[in-house]
């Protein structure tokens, strides 16, 4: 092996860092806390899956799939979501004894990239997911546990794009004419690309009231603080009484700086079925999260219950969490041959007092300068 | 899909319910603690690593390796321990800042299991790595940290074997004719099979005096408090000289009732250089975890240092851990339409007492009596 290929890693693939390290322990671990008190159990699921169970009803795309064969010649998937691999266990057991349920993570998933692009590969998830629960409450607890979530995580400013694939759906069904045209328009509204969007509309052949039609709604529809003026676009008002609701409830709640409404916002995640979110920091530009209803993809599990969750990248929260520096004192007991039962004693009086102390003889050091100075305060036994 | 198949999981993956989750948890925290104040920096590295490197250095046999391959054709595989990779990780870039390094994790690892026989595909592990410390001071940190640990874990009655891979290998080299007879022998060693050992010793072609010799050493090498009577095995004294300094360090350290030196000991971790240990829980029967020193590691990356280690297996250490039963209360506010300001403030005041608290409508439960047995105290409101 070259000395250079030596210390390489699968393309996206990172180590992560003491400092890293101890910053996703703050995120883990407040998020951990915030949860469980809001009465969500934390579940753990494998990083393979059966191709056929997990990874076909996930909404990732196939080229994005890390798959190997295993000894009996099945194809497994590593975890690509934390959903779908929530939907199959909530199908299969857990779902009976507690309805509904409230799960919770925080677990790495996979996404294979073709070059080495600054993507990660291997990222971590926080998240929940309740299952069984159709009614809009479960929206507004999903909604509401993120905002708090995110001020529990000291993150600034935040923002909470919420739509609808329901009404989305109907207002591009009830204007356009062809299957492709539909597709068409759904795949810019994902990539978020309005100018595209109106070419589009402009382009396709159709009565001139539908394009207007279109066309005044990608406008009006975006960052709403009231959805009336939605309800003229629809002729069925049954999403459209749930948004209202919804819409209530959070206003009562008092978290209407945090959020807007958006009902061209759509999503590449297929199984999204009603109500659907983006998470944004203010001023990143980059997504924290994201999340919505999926009553649609328990039903590949043989499950007929609504289910509505959210997952947080941890990375991206990272870069927009304030520094928790912790100035906890570093103690070196140093000590020499022949007095380890005095040093060993005198790390335990510290490590009981809560001083991160390191024990090391100086036998076993090569550079005793350099290495005294990476700590705050050196104790030297014999 | 079949609807059997819909919940199967991969041979040897499982998934982690509340319960048991919670239980890991109490390992990952205090292990966390307990190790960071001992100055210990925990690192994390990615699931997929190089076959090359890691998979190639690792000591793990093929057929257990999972193995995939990347979108470049490089063949990848999910980590199968956890020493390999941090071995790769500090002769690349850490050590040349913090030598000695003292690095700790509590990480998953990947073993293919060809039968569904029980054993877990996917499991925890934790542990330290001390990287470029010569000395024997590390080999009784090592071994401190291990005991204090289990003892922080409330891990009552366990065991830790001390062995020697220089004075075995002597031995048995001085002993032999061939390296089909070292291998043989050896390999009886890793299975602990005793019988098997004398068996073969018998048979083989050897001097009287030789078998004697092994057939009287593997009686009195196991169980021993002090280590004095193998010093006549050997003619090179190095190691035996390295183990006594040892035995000493531990006898002032009051440590005495955990330890037996055993040093027919053998591993098939094959990277074991020096002393090299088993930790087991009285009664158990299996073993709780390992470790040894590894000088030959690093320098497969490319660094002659030495490193020193041990890995404990979380899925083993819940099996002997007491139960820390929490008696947490657990509260239900169940709220009627229109009532969900009152509900929502009721249940922020429930959490501010530290009480867990889970918030639901009425309007999105099925079976009232049966979701309100799940909790200790229910508050309805309206």
């Amino acid at each position: 092996m070259s000395p250079i290929r030596m210390f390489e890693k699968p393309l996206g693939m990172r180590d992560t860092f003491p400092k890293i390290f101890e910053k996703k322990e703050v995120v883990r671990q407040t998020g951990r806390d915030f949860l469980q008190l809001r009465g969500f159990d934390f579940i753990k699921t494998p990083t393979l899956e059966y191709y056929d169970t997990v990874g076909k009803a996930s909404a990732i795309v196939e080229s994005s799939l890390f798959k190997l064969v295993d000894s009996q010649g099945n194809t497994l998937v590593l975890r690509p979501d934390m959903t779908t691999p929530i939907a199959r266990v909530a199908s299969s057991k857990l779902l009976k004894e507690k309805i509904p349920l409230r799960l919770a993570y925080f677990s790495n998933v996979f996404r294979a990239q073709e070059t080495e692009g600054g993507r990660p590969a291997e990222f971590e998830q926080m998240g929940v997911e309740i299952i069984g629960d159709p009614s809009v409450y479960a929206d507004a607890e999903v909604l509401l546990t993120v905002i708090e979530l995110l001020k529990a995580l000291e993150v600034k400013q935040f923002k909470l794009t919420i739509g609808n694939v329901g009404i989305l759906n109907a207002i591009l069904t009830q204007n356009v004419r062809t299957e492709e045209q539909f597709k068409e328009l759904h795949k810019l509204l994902v990539e978020k690309n309005i100018v595209g969007f109106e070419e589009a509309v402009k382009f396709f052949e159709l009565p001139q009231k539908n394009k207007q039609t279109l066309l005044t709604f990608i406008e009006e529809a975006t960052d709403l603080n009231n959805i009336n003026q939605i309800d003229k676009y629809l002729i069925e008002k049954d999403d459209f009484i749930y948004m209202e609701r919804l819409q209530k409830i959070l206003a009562i709640s008092e978290v209407e700086k945090y959020i807007y409404f958006d009902f061209t916002l759509a999503s590449h995640m297929n199984y999204y079925s009603g109500m659907l979110f983006e998470v944004f920091a203010t001023g990143a530009g980059f997504p924290l999260g994201n999340g919505g209803r999926y009553d649609g993809l328990l039903d590949e599990f043989g499950s007929q219950v609504g289910a509505i969750g959210f997952g947080l990248r941890v990375d991206q929260l990272l870069e927009v969490m304030p520094s928790f520096q912790k100035d906890q004192e570093e103690v070196l007991v140093l000590f020499a041959q022949n007095e380890f039962p005095k040093a060993v004693a005198k790390a335990a009086t510290l490590r009981k007092e809560g001083k991160r102390t390191t024990l090391q003889s100086i036998e076993g050091i090569e550079n005793i300068a350099v290495f005294e100075q990476l700590f705050s305060k050196v104790v030297r036994i014999g």
